[in-house]
């Protein structure tokens, strides 16, 4: 099955621009892809990048292919080629072999791991028919489409798989459960944990 | 195993105030507590309530004790008359038979099942020595907790069971992945999914 990792080179992760400066941005969104691809790896991912990742450390030897296209038809594009086809997030620095691997467990046409607010941070597309749509809520149009095309669904109840990270708060989640690179890349850079209010947030030095 | 489900029946869910007032929260703080109750069915649980609960519904046959101190201190309580004990919070609507299920499988001295923002929200308990803390990010308090006592810990790697509701947002999650009472109640409320700059809230009537 050829699995497909998404990757957002240019200008990634916009919305952590409050605590993380452009470079920064750059070099985290390259150490979360690295935790992806260090879960996937005894099941030879490749990237589907939106430009050239030559700047990115630890991924020789990964197949790249550049898309500049946005995500939801770079992905049908892949699919158009064949199925089955298993497409996993890269900002997903919670992941490790253990929760991958239940995302192949069931034996669905569509299987599915939804992401906080709404998003579907890993599918495996066994359906021929099946097309991506990752506008809005994603995880309900994907249910939909599913259900179009008469596919039949599985969901994976995973905290690691749902937790991408967008804002600043999720930023805590890979400090308080990551143990991977993104996490240790958060640590160098003194980023901590900060509770106020009864609520998570992050401190910087 | 005593299976204690804490729950706040004085002024539930303050945060959720933007959007729901004081007797929608408790009506739905209510419906979440039934979902919860629904999920353990088959394992006895009872109630552990900081105000009396005869107005709430759905409750009949099940055991409450009332005991008005803060959460760690009445749990705590409930760990000194002898474990194994779980304690399974009581504003988790996502949680199914098959996800609370996975809290009970390992035989670790504490199982842990983190909440979004560095909460708990379920351990199983089966070391005598164990005391709970619910302040701050408590599930590394706990695991620290359960290192000082020399006791084996697992985490149960569950999106359902991470799914506290807290904030306006959490709503979402609830509409999107509840099939319970508490999704109903907001289905019936007209409380919807809406999505905005790529970030998913909700919308009432």
């Amino acid at each position: 099955m050829r699995v497909v990792v998404p990757f957002a080179a240019s200008d990634p992760k916009t919305r952590l621009s409050p605590v993380l400066d452009a470079e920064q941005r750059h070099e985290f969104s390259a150490a979360m892809l690295r935790d992806v691809l260090e879960a996937l790896s005894e099941r030879d991912p490749e990237v589907l990048a939106d430009a050239p990742v030559d700047d990115v450390d630890g991924i020789d030897g990964v197949q790249v292919t550049v898309d500049d296209r946005a995500l939801t038809p770079a992905v049908n594009a892949v699919l158009e080629v064949g199925t089955p086809v298993a497409v996993v997030m890269a900002d997903l620095p919670l992941a490790t072999p253990e929760a991958v691997a239940r995302l192949f467990e069931p034996g669905a046409d569509v299987t599915l791991a939804p992401g906080l607010g709404g998003g579907t941070n890993a599918m495996v597309i066994r359906h021929p028919d099946f097309h991506a749509d990752y506008h809005g809520a994603s995880i309900r149009d994907h249910r939909a489409a599913a259900d179009r095309v008469g596919a039949t669904v599985a969901e994976v109840d995973s905290f690691r798989l749902a937790t991408d990270v967008d804002e600043p708060t999720d930023l805590a989640e890979v400090i308080l459960h990551g143990e991977g690179h993104a996490a240790r890349w958060l640590a160098d850079e003194g980023v901590e944990v900060a509770v106020r209010d009864g609520r998570v947030g992050v401190r910087q030095p």
